[in-house]
Order: structure tokens, then C-alpha cells, then sequence
């Protein structure tokens, strides 16, 4: 390998005495707790996480909804409040983690299409701070709602400014072919009409382009748009207190490292003397770099001139890879050695697929039987997006912080899994 | 619209009275019952799924082993393991389910490339008929185990024959850039090697080269090579008495229908005069066509030209159109009617992001919001591969048999879901 081994994304995944450790933690020692597979997040990278970005806002009238899509586990979300975030919450799923994990209504913003009315009610009775609205049916069945409630909900706006993110198309979200938002030209009297409604109270403009988002011109362009169509709405007497720019800041997958000051600098420019509250909603920002997903190699395959890693992870676990063909760096354990030979192969799992894969055709180092190994950024949209395909469990996500560790979701066991079926009575057997 | 309307792909849903029923039950009933979304199961039409099977192979010495990684409910595996079928299984929770639903271990196969020492002790212990192998370090570990067990383990080998099933590349399994099987050119001296290890009996010969083959040429291919090759082994002196021929029958996703005939025609061809069990392990074709997903049309949504029906339903209930770029006809639940205007439209989910939706660009039905939609052939690769991304609860899963229903799992529900997650002790609040 002419290249120097991929290295972990935050200081609080290092190399010492020749392995790597979390946060003072031997991966190897948390292995022999839990099991393997299993995710493992720094609770202080997940914080340092918060605060550069925090820190880059100062000085303007800045709130941070963490969006909990990306990692909803309890303890991630206490980690985030005690900092003083709030949550951007998509489902009722959502709005009942993040009330459970003690953050209050009035810092909960409520995004999504597909809005139930139920929803609607559950968010409207937790006093959420507001609803972020994406076509006129939701926005009339909102007023029905609250007026039924006898209730005002306060509603920002999600305009689509048909902006290429220049992301995943899974992922992209600002595009006219994309099913979010309202479109910019149409905007104007969409606000005009719902003015009118007696149980909608306008207090916002919102906009969110997609995730993953590596360059921040696509922001420039969209961030501009929308304080220009802002300060025009204000001026038509629309009562806008807030500017919801959404989230979408990328990571360095590849070791890159997302341009955060570059992206403070665009919103710094683009509201500039802007009477308004500005409300953000970071969510794989924050939590990507701070999670691993660690494995163990089960057998080291050589077939037909290919090598294959076979670990106890698999697609089912971290779905990333084969759903949006996604680079993950796959670390060593045991900390690379100048000598070391690294080798073209691919890191597969035990499920029965070919998409059940990590990596394809990557210089991996040489690794046995029974070695760990770490997947890299796997923080955010991992353990949310797990199922249990094969009928592999859930795997448990541990948490470390200055030398501590907690099991944050254990792993899920088989007899709960099967528990979860039942019989129609034409199968139960007759002697029982 | 100048085709006809999508029709049921199975006669146990059709329209009856206006509406779309399945054994009798009309889907708004059940939904009514359970809520949306759900997924459906026709036991009926899974019973006649496997009759057609087993007939086309009348004569033959074929024993059939239900391909549980398609669906794993213990409602679905009693309703094959009461008609003689076995259990094809691919991870300890398959082995477990398959335990749990009464199939005995004499009637179970186990496959996949990642077995744990773990797995395979298990499997030993419950005395099931085959391993199937898929490289030589498991074969080396297998022995390993039965040995510590005094026991011996019996065995498929499974072989790669280079063959390009013609299916779609994550589903593919029987190429040589695959990471399954070993290759037929290797596969000689394998068998030699393997016949010196005490704890191992080689039974069988296996093979498997992919998933929803809609062309049966692939097999042929596959079939003829295997059964010349078993005939070498034979006469080298190997004891087989089992050759393996996998699964992989597709399913007629856009209404065509699969040839089962022809794909009989092939196994009888090919393995004529052989001195063989054979053993077969269909998923997809035994349990699609008899599942349905049953939604609910939240929102229709016309912006900037497109046509968005939101539904209930979600990437994360039915992965498969944006894991796979799947196809699923879309049923309306109202019988058609010859003055519908079919129109343009996507068919999407509440999830946040792009890639969650089930139809793009489909000619779809003049749908209201709070109107019922089916997605065909969900009964495969549907429940198993379901996520809770975005906190979106596990849905129901529904089983109907001539005019009666079952809930076989019921909708996860919110406290479960937030109960898995535990708080660091540095997070628990002091005055707790």
C-alpha cells in the first residue's frame, strides 16, 4: 500500500498501545463485554461535535434542533439537550423520543410530508415550537386540527428552491422532481391563502436541500433565495419571526473534512441585517464521525483470484454501503504496522446476498479470523436504519465517555424476537 | 389510461362488491381492524403456491425446504411445515424460528457463508440434515466443532458455477465475483481434501446462483454442469446421495407468469438417471405473490407539475423499490372503474428523504386521501427486511384464510420501541 492506512475521524478513536481505544477504551475489551457485532459512539466527540458547530454560529440568533433521523437513541438525545439542543422530529415515533428524553415542546420542530392528524394532535398538545409544512392539504388538515383543539399552530413554510444539492439522489431533497416542499414561484400565494386560516399562525420560512451536502455552494444559492423571499414576505405583512435553514452540512467520509466555517460564512452573508430568529437542524454533522461499527472477522476467504472478509456485521446492521453505494473506511483494530501488506478484497457479511457488502475492491489490511475491525462514520443513519434481516437481532450500541462505557440498547434476543408471532388458531396444533 | 388496471396477482385477492377482498375479507375490514400500514398474507394462495411446486416436481425423489430468509413468520413457516415442507436457514435466528415452529432438525438446511462456531454447534445439536459449505476455513471449522462434539457433521458443498443468472446484481449469487461457493474448477480437489476430515460426511453437492430468475436458461446451465459433475464425485469415490439445486425461481413482479414447467422440465433433464435426492429451496416463489401491503393515501399533493400520492406505508416498512429499483404494482383497494383517468404520478412515503417510495412515474388511480392502496407481491422480502427508520413502528403482519383473519405479529408499539434505549449513569439526572 503506497497510501497510509485510513485513520479514525475524531481524536476520540485513537491508536494506543497498538490498538485502537475509544474515549481510554480498548475496542477489544468492549468486544469481550458485548459481543460482536455492536456500534460504539464517543459521547465526547458527539459534544465537541455540537460545540464547533455552535461555536461557528456565534453571535447570531442562532437554535439547533439535533435531527434525530439520524440517531434517536435516548442517550444520544440526552447528550445533545444537556448541551441545549432541541429536535427535529419527522414521526410521532420521533416526537415520543425526544419528549421521553426530557427535551421540551417548545424545542421541538415537527418536519415530514406525510403529517397524520394524529400527529398533528400529538404535537399541537406538547406545544411544539412548530410545524414545518409541505403542501396545502396538510396545511388545511393542520387548521382543522387545531381549531378543533381550539388550538393555533405555529407553521413555517418548506419551500423546495429547486437547488442540486449535488448529493446522493436518495438523499437530495431540493430538487423540482422531489417530493418535498412547496416550489419558491408558488410560495408567494401559498402564504397569501394561508394567511386566511384562523388555525394556522405564520412564523416561519423553511427550506432544508438534502443531506450530505459536501460543497456549500449549493447552500449560497438556496440560503440567498430564501432570506430574499423572506424579507419580501415580511414586507407583505406576513408576521415571519424565523428562518429555518434545515441541516444537510456533510461529513468527510473520506477523511475529508466538511468546510463548517465556510458554511457559517454563507449564512453569516446571506442574512445579514435579517429581523429573524435562525433555527438549524444538524443531525449526521453531529453524530456521524463519533460512531463505529465494530466486527469481528469470521473467515478470510480466497476464491477465484478474490479475497473476501467475512465479519459478523452485515447489511441488515449498516445498510449504507449496499442502499446508497456509501464509502465507509474500514479501520484496523490492531493498530497498521509499517509493514503491513495491504490487499485488494472485499468486506462481506454473513447475509445471503450480494449486496450484503462493506466495501468492494478496497486495499484492506491483513486481517485473520477473529480480528476486529472498525467501519468508520458510523454514527449516523446506522443503528436507526438497522432491521433484522435473516433474522439477525439488533445489535447493542454502547456508548463510552472518559473511560466509561454504557450499554445504551442492548442486543436484542432471540426469544423476544420470535415472541413477537403469533398463530391463527387454524394452525394451532389440536393437543394444545 | 389505455392498458387495464393492475389486477390481483393471486385469485384469493380479487374484486368483489366493489372492493378488494381478500378470502373473503374485505381489506377495509381489516384495516379498519388493524390500522395502516400492514402486510397480508393469504394462506391459501401460499398453500397453493406449494402445491404447484411440489407437483411440477411429482416423481422426482424431491424434498422441498422452505427458504425462510423470504419471510420468517411462524404463522407462514406452520403453514409450509404442515404440508411436509422443511426449512432452508441461513443464521441462528432462522435455525431458531424454524426449531420453534415445530420443523424438526432432520428437515433443515443450513446455508450462508458466515456461520459462527456458535451456529454450527447449534446446529449440530439439533441434529439437522445438511450444512451448507461455502469455503474452506468454515469446512475446517466445522469439522473443528463436530469433532468437540463427537459428532459428524454432514455436508453440501456449495459450488459456484460461473453462470449470469440474468437478475438483479445485489441478488446475483452465482458469479465469479461473488462472494458465494466455491468454484467449480476448485471445487475437485476441495472434495478430496474434505473426504480426510473425521468430522465430516459429504452428503451433498449445492448450488444456488441467485434470486428471482425470471429466465429459467441460467439453470439450465447450472443444473446440466452440477449433474455431470455430481456423476464425477460419485465415481471419484465421494458417498453423495443429495444434490442441492437452491432456489431462485422468480416471481412475476409486472404480472407475467414465472415457468414453473419449464423450470421442472430442466431439473428432470438434467438430473436424469442420477442417483440423488434432490432437494430444492424455494422463498420468493412460495410467499410473494401471496402478500400484499396495504396502505393509506395520506396526502395528494400536486406541486411544480408532479403528482404525489404520500401514503402511510414507507421505505422502511417495504425497502425493496429503493434497495432493488423494485417494481410492486399498485392496487386501488376500490375496484376500478372503466371511467377512471389513470394519471402520472409517484407513489411516496412520510419518510425524509428521497429514495422513499414505491412507484415513480406510475400511471396510478384517481386516489383520495384516506383511501386504501395494495402493493403486490409484498409477501417476499417484505416483513423480514422491515427497519424502524424515522421511529416508525414495526407494522402488522395479517394472515387470512378462507373468511377468517389473524394479526401473526402485531404493530410494535411506542413505549417497547423507547424502552430498548438505556441512559448512561453520567446522563441519569441527579434527582432521579
Amino acid at each position: 500500500m503506497t497510501t497510509r492506512p485510513p485513520q479514525p475521524a475524531v481524536p476520540e478513536f485513537s491508536y494506543r498501545d497498538g490498538a485502537l481505544q475509544a474515549e481510554g477504551l480498548p475496542l477489544e475489551l468492549i468486544a469481550e463485554r458485548v459481543g460482536t457485532p455492536f456500534f460504539l459512539y464517543s459521547a465526547s466527540a458527539m459534544e465537541a461535535a455540537y460545540r464547533r458547530f455552535t461555536k461557528a454560529l456565534e453571535g447570531l440568533r442562532a437554535e439547533v434542533f439535533f435531527a434525530m433521523k439520524a440517531n434517536s437513541n435516548q442517550a444520544v438525545i440526552q447528550t445533545f439537550a444537556a448541551l441545549g439542543a432541541g429536535a427535529d422530529v419527522v414521526s410521532e415515533g420521533e416526537l415520543r423520543r425526544a419528549l421521553a428524553a426530557g427535551i421540551p415542546g417548545e424545542k421541538i420542530v415537527f418536519a415530514g410530508v406525510g403529517k397524520t392528524a394524529r400527529e398533528m394532535t400529538l404535537g399541537l398538545e406538547a406545544g411544539i415550537l412548530q410545524f414545518n409544512v409541505e403542501s396545502w392539504p396538510e396545511l388545511e388538515r393542520l387548521d382543522a386540527v387545531a381549531r378543533s383543539l381550539g388550538l393555533v399552530a405555529p407553521v413555517a413554510i418548506r419551500v423546495n428552491p429547486n437547488v442540486d444539492a449535488k448529493t446522493h439522489t436518495k438523499i437530495a431533497t431540493g430538487r423540482r422532481a422531489d417530493k418535498f416542499g412547496i416550489d419558491l414561484d408558488h410560495a408567494r400565494s401559498f402564504y397569501a391563502e394561508a394567511m386566511k386560516l384562523e388555525g394556522i399562525r405564520l412564523e416561519g420560512l423553511a427550506v432544508h436541500i438534502g443531506s450530505q451536502l459536501t460543497e456549500v455552494t449549493p447552500f449560497r444559492e438556496a440560503f440567498t433565495r430564501l432570506a430574499a423571499f423572506y424579507r419580501e414576505l415580511q414586507g407583505a405583512g406576513v408576521p415571519l419571526t424565523r428562518l429555518d435553514l434545515g441541516g444537510g452540512l456533510g461529513v468527510g467520509y473520506r477523511g475529508e473534512q466538511p468546510d463548517l466555517e465556510a458554511y457559517a460564512a454563507i449564512v453569516r452573508e446571506a442574512t445579514e441585517g435579517l429581523e429573524a430568529e435562525l433555527a438549524f437542524e444538524p443531525g449526521r454533522y453531529l453524530v456521524a464521525a463519533a460512531g463505529l461499527l465494530v466486527t469481528r472477522v469470521v473467515y478470510v476467504k480466497e476464491e477465484r483470484g478474490r479475497r473476501f472478509l467475512i465479519v459478523d456485521g452485515a447489511m441488515n446492521d449498516l445498510i449504507r454501503p449496499t442502499l446508497y453505494e456509501a464509502y465507509h473506511e474500514i479501520l484496523s483494530v490492531k493498530e497498521p504496522q509499517a509493514d503491513w501488506v495491504y490487499g485488494e478484497a472485499d468486506l462481506v457479511g454473513p447475509v445471503c446476498e450480494s449486496g450484503d457488502y462493506f466495501a468492494r475492491d478496497r486495499l484492506l489490511p491483513p486481517a485473520e479470523a477473529g480480528d476486529l475491525l472498525a467501519l468508520s462514520h458510523a454514527g449516523a443513519y446506522g443503528a436507526v436504519m438497522s432491521s433484522t434481516y435473516n433474522s439477525r437481532p439488533l445489535v447493542p450500541e454502547v456508548m463510552v465517555k472518559e473511560g466509561e462505557m454504557a450499554v445504551v440498547r442492548g442486543r436484542q434476543d432471540y426469544a423476544t424476537m420470535i415472541a413477537q408471532d403469533s398463530l391463527p388458531d387454524w394452525l394451532s396444533k389440536p393437543d394444545q
